[in-house]
């Protein structure tokens, strides 16, 4: 658990990309954030307060959260300085990053002095059980895609906000290093162990309240051949009630594997819920949520009526649109 | 890579099943053994002849496997004593079990001075890649079963040992502990990191040879909530040409899942099948094995002819009939 309220440390991000995880911080979970620290030549803004480590200490900052992607894999000597005076002053630091920080001495030094902690996200702190597939109480929703990278987390993201919006009882769960870092904890589920997977997803999905949703943030493809497996952990660990299928639809083949064609929906609907119902009987596909950012509106809008029609299911952009008609098929159940 | 052949070391084993790895090498691969290694009051034979660590050495012995289970998950002084002379002897060590060699500092000492190898199987010990999904030349075979420890090693074995001994092309690759003793190398699976679970069955089953096949040990259950995912990897990364469906029709629920009925042959049929061409589209179930090992001949055979009747597949308990079938079935495709 990563402790919040967050200032977002954007370095000197060449550009707007580089800070994309503080970014989906300032989107997803505002008030995580305090304010934005940029240092000489930084590009990237994302829209809050530029604070020095002292205004965000005053302002209730808690730790001191990388996000952006660094140059060349490695933390600068210039970055060293920040994060060096960061746990000096108190805050911990949290990270996305290939290379850790506790691999970093000084940084592990001046922590252990400082009392303060490094969180590298991209590791998993916790023992997780093996799975035991005991129903649990709550319900789940997960996004499954045709491929990885189509918009499983910004859908999922999407419906909470959407449930919290309209006063329910919602949960964001992270399986990736950025979502993460947006709700400040979850499971890195590709670096698990195998035998752990599905128990890490029913350690990260526990019991709940009857009208509480988790929504369970996907990883990969069941179609998806380099990274099938966890998926498939994530449908039989979280055990969902719902499932959303996602779909990016100008992609030309399986992201990273030219010669793989994407499923169609319908295959993708039969195969999960298929696969979805070994652990929860109960499983059904709700609605469909489609990245139409390649397209204009007018194209979007055809696009997702015809897949409409054709799959019996409301068919939305939640960016676009809002993910309100998934929230209603889901309540609908 | 395990270099052979073995001395096994028995240790103290209370019966006969506390050596289930040494019978394994022993079975499957007699000539990777030179001799037994007994201690005092070991209650397990697995019938080669009993040798002191210098008659193991004479006849050629290069690693003294540990092919029994420990007591109560320690390895004792008892052991410790045989161990570290055989480490001074010139004996490498390998182990599969859940206590490694490499965390006891006295064998990590001894191993070092003497410029030994200690292998803990449990654990890997390269960086496997993630999987590029790019077809391989040769041929695969891969057992999937309706649920865990139903006998698809056993399976696999059997149809490697038959085609060998028909002068064919062929190699038994291990995913699991056992298997990886068995034949000196492997990948340990369960234990790989989720991201690259299915590059490791790639790096497993590498191109080969056309008319070559590979006969990969399965893992889990695609219906098992527990472990599906490394069945996944296996069954996208292995990429196979064949499928084997194995079944224990005894069972009364999944393994460890009390409330999960086992799915039928048919289930297991179309689901493994539809994952399996994602990777190969010209993926084939080939045949059944059965474990009718709690049954009697008559009552065993009747069941085989029902289900090779229902199925119109070849129907075999390669234990109690040999694996002739199922190789017949393989090279008719």
């Amino acid at each position: 658990m990563i402790k919040t309220p967050y200032l977002l440390f954007l370095g000197d991000a060449p550009d707007q990309l580089a800070a994309k995880v503080a970014q989906g911080i300032k989107d997803w979970r505002p008030d995580n954030a305090v304010g934005q620290f940029r240092m000489e030549g930084c590009n990237a803004d994302v829209g809050l307060t530029d604070m020095t480590l002292e205004e965000a200490k005053a302002a209730g900052a808690k730790t001191l959260v990388i996000g952006v992607a660094n140059r060349g894999g490695m933390i600068s000597q210039a970055w060293k300085k920040v994060l060096v005076t960061a746990l000096e002053e108190g805050f911990d630091l949290a990270s996305g990053l290939h290379n850790l920080l506790r691999d970093e001495e000084d940084l592990v030094a001046v922590a252990k002095a400082c009392g303060r902690e490094l969180h590298d996200v991209r590791i998993p702190d916790v023992d997780y059980p093996i799975a035991n597939g005991v129903k649990r109480t709550g319900k789940r929703c997960l996004a499954v895609g045709t491929d990885c990278s189509v918009g499983k987390m910004y859908t999922s993201l999407a419906m909470d906000k959407e449930m919290k919006a309209r006063g329910l009882n919602s949960n964001f769960r992270a399986t990736g290093q950025t979502g993460i870092l947006i709700t400040g904890n979850g499971v890195p589920l590709d670096a698990v162990i195998a035998d752990f997977m599905a128990g890490a997803v029913e350690w990260l999905t526990p019991d709940n309240d009857a009208d509480h949703w988790d929504h369970i943030e996907g990883q990969g493809s069941l179609f998806h051949v380099s990274y099938s497996g966890v998926t498939m952990a994530l449908i039989h660990g979280g055990q969902p009630d719902a499932l959303i299928l996602a779909h990016e639809p100008t992609r030309e083949h399986m992201r990273g594997l030219p010669g793989y064609d994407l499923p169609t929906l319908q295959a993708l609907r039969d195969t999960a819920l298929n696969l979805a119902r070994v652990a929860n009987p109960d499983c059904q596909v709700v609605g469909i949520s489609v990245n139409t950012s390649a397209w204009d509106e007018a194209t979007a809008e055809a696009y997702l009526a015809k897949v409409e029609a054709e799959m019996g299911l409301p068919a939305v952009d939640p960016f676009r649109q809002g993910a309100a008609r998934l929230v209603d098929a889901l309540l609908a159940l």
